[in-house]
């Protein structure tokens, strides 16, 4: 195999949302009223039930020189085209050489959280399936076989969410973007009966839970003076905390055939994880009174949490001591922690390093993807047609180039004061401010 | 080699203070404030400055039978000798094969953080300065050569933090326990140059910093309802936050000999966070401005950064990943994982499994904790009388058996009813309650 037979579906990427992408599709009763966006201090700003979001571009600087990198996007000027029109996205697909994408929620949340705190519960209701029924027709299904939909339910109403999960699962949506830990956002834990009908829903429709890194148990800035690339580093691997709460979660014994993904949450920490899970239930349980039913805590996980990395050699390196059944590649586009256009390069140069089987590469970079999510390319398209050089191939117009200038709204840095937590957090408070005045 | 011919240095294990621990070492200003154990409600609590502690025996449960283990003890008398006794300590270490132990504090936290709150300064630091001398003359040179000894220091005042280092360090300790995050209780972080005194006595004095796990940047409780086994199997990963703080702070540049540990971290997932921190310096750094003169994130973690392990076999399958001369091995005791009187067993089981050489088992099981803490026991008894079988020779008389009926002030549990983290809290604040009546 060589890096133009590489075939990617990445099973986390992100869509910004465009500003009219709820106005057709919510419901009649509420039209007027969903959420749109509008220009405050020169920025581009969501504004829903009179509360406005400060930033709408989180983190998307894919495309712009490194230098121009930031927390910021303030307005869709400063954006790539391709993070928001899913023509382009298709484009910037074809340049990276990745046939398939599941896209998460930005505005809403990755998770949908910020649509469970409105005070009227129909119009938040609508709000979510207008971003459902846009997610699904106007950006999947824009560009047919080329993304994996998922949807996102409310939380308040359990059998509203199973009904909606069975709404879209008719449609042929796979995948529900859930938190990690509800009970961050003053939810039930997963413990707790109040999701059964969501559980239940997603386990009759086959429909794959999916917990993205940051939508509950959050990295913590561990002080505002701390260089911010601390916390960049710790994002992913801080999943780790719910995971161990998902592993002694009761929904597995009930649904055997449930499943989830820990969705940015990198890989080579996972053999760890499981080995301490199985030390923990060997040394405790007798006191604890948890129960596996005579399995391990590492046989639930490897049976029904799948795991994903953009870059993770030392996860590739130990892939005897996962699932590799359970193991997916993701691009994170176009977040600043993404690899595109170059995606297939570093990925190529791992699996290398490493001497991975063809086997083993397939199942990671699409096989695994394919099977959990009932996606299928190949009908459609032809295997051949579904490669890294195929797919770049028709895409050699596109410009790849940084493109300068784009961060223009981003704070001058001076060099020798690294940024901090607080910088970070200072400039999210502000654009929070700007937006709401 | 075999099982017997194995010699353990422990660096990371707990003693309990007994009753007068204080009393003997008080400054003769603040004579009759120490801290002191009153009893209560049927139990032992520590009272200082007309405060109470609700529990003194933290999860010290060793020698208990597993179906009694609990986050209580609440008194001596629900706990083994050896948690508090010195004489029976080293008993039970000659019983479980280890030759060296280093110490972390109870009543005071891991790292002193309990006496850093107090109105009246000058007894605090007294109270601070009898801890270490206790520690130092009472508990460790009860047993010369038996133990690594460590000290504590005031937070408020980073130059009479300094001078407590020198004053300790002339006696031969060689060891600060500190908290991971110190901004967790309210003071500067680790990058602020308010600890810069601190820093330099620890260099210029070999003085090793040692972050136990749950000094700072905690393992969250996912949610009430959580089994506690899923907050027992992130305790130790869930430094990982404070790892990546540390590996970005600023004082590995000014001081290029100091040195730290991350107590009860484990060693399994520090490849990953290693990998994932240079992939953080690669692709942020042109924005962040942070840098490590030209050299990675990982360098930097190799070279100052010590780990250490109870059990951890996907660790020692990947030491190569690691820095074999940093890492090093624990028993825990008296807490409810520690593997007692079974560590050699368990540990050479894993050795045995991934094939350790004779040279990497001797590195982590003593040679790297003597050489990071100037710590040289052969010297003093002979290499050949510090070995497990050695050792336990002396110790035929130590019974090891499970004793019954220590956890008597355990909660009965209820089979059906798993312990959750909620149970837990509820008993730490009846515990504080009672202590505080």
């Amino acid at each position: 195999m060589n890096l133009d037979d590489l075939i990617f579906v990445s099973v986390d990427d992100h869509a910004i949302e465009p500003p009219n992408a709820f106005t057709p599709h919510m419901a009649a009763k509420y039209k007027g009223r969903e959420p749109r966006i509008v220009e405050r201090s020169g920025r581009d700003v969501w504004v829903f039930e009179e509360t406005a979001s400060g930033y709408m571009g989180l983190n998307s600087v894919v495309g712009r020189p490194k230098e121009e990198y930031g927390m910021e996007p303030l307005g869709y000027a400063h954006m790539r085209r391709g993070t928001w029109d899913v023509g382009a996205r298709v484009e910037d697909m074809n340049a990276n050489g990745v046939l398939g994408s599941m896209c998460f929620p930005t505005f809403p949340g990755f998770a949908g959280q910020r649509l469970q705190h409105y005070a009227d519960r129909g119009v938040s209701l609508a709000a979510i399936r207008a971003y459902n029924d846009w997610h699904l027709h106007d950006w999947c299904n824009a560009a047919m076989g080329r993304f994996i939909p998922l949807m996102i339910v409310p939380w308040w109403d359990a059998q509203a969410a199973a009904d909606e999960v069975e709404r879209m699962a008719k449609q042929g949506v796979r995948a529900l973007s859930f938190s990690d830990n509800p009970t961050v956002h003053g939810y039930p834990s997963i413990h707790n009966g109040h999701w059964d009908p969501v559980w239940k829903a997603c386990a009759d429709n086959d429909v794959v839970i999916c917990c993205h890194i940051g939508t509950g148990g959050n990295a913590g800035h561990a002080s505002d003076e701390s260089p911010i690339d601390a916390w960049i580093a710790t994002m992913p691997i801080s999943i780790a905390n719910s995971a161990a709460d998902w592993i002694w979660a009761p929904m597995w014994k009930k649904y055997p055939n449930l499943r989830m993904v820990l969705s940015e949450g990198g890989i080579g920490w996972i053999p760890y994880l499981m080995e301490r899970a199985d030390f923990t239930h060997r040394h405790h349980s007798a006191w604890t009174m948890s129960s596996f039913g005579g399995q391990r805590p590492s046989d639930v996980f490897k049976k029904h949490i799948m795991t994903c990395f953009i870059e993770d050699e030392f996860g590739l390196k130990n892939l005897d001591s996962i699932n590799v059944d359970n193991v997916a590649w993701e691009c994170d586009y176009p977040h600043s922690d993404c690899t595109w256009p170059k995606s297939p390069e570093v990925f190529w140069q791992q699996a290398s390093n490493q001497k991975l089987s063809d086997a083993a590469i397939d199942k990671i970079t699409h096989l695994n993807a394919m099977r959990n999510f009932g996606y299928d390319p190949f009908t459609r398209f032809g295997r051949e047609n579904c490669t890294v050089g195929a797919l770049r191939e028709k895409a050699k117009h596109v410009k790849t180039e940084p493109q300068l200038g784009m961060g223009g709204a981003a704070p001058k840095r001076d060099p020798n004061k690294p940024v901090t937590s607080g910088d970070i957090n200072r400039m999210f408070a502000s654009a929070d401010a700007a937006a709401t005045l």
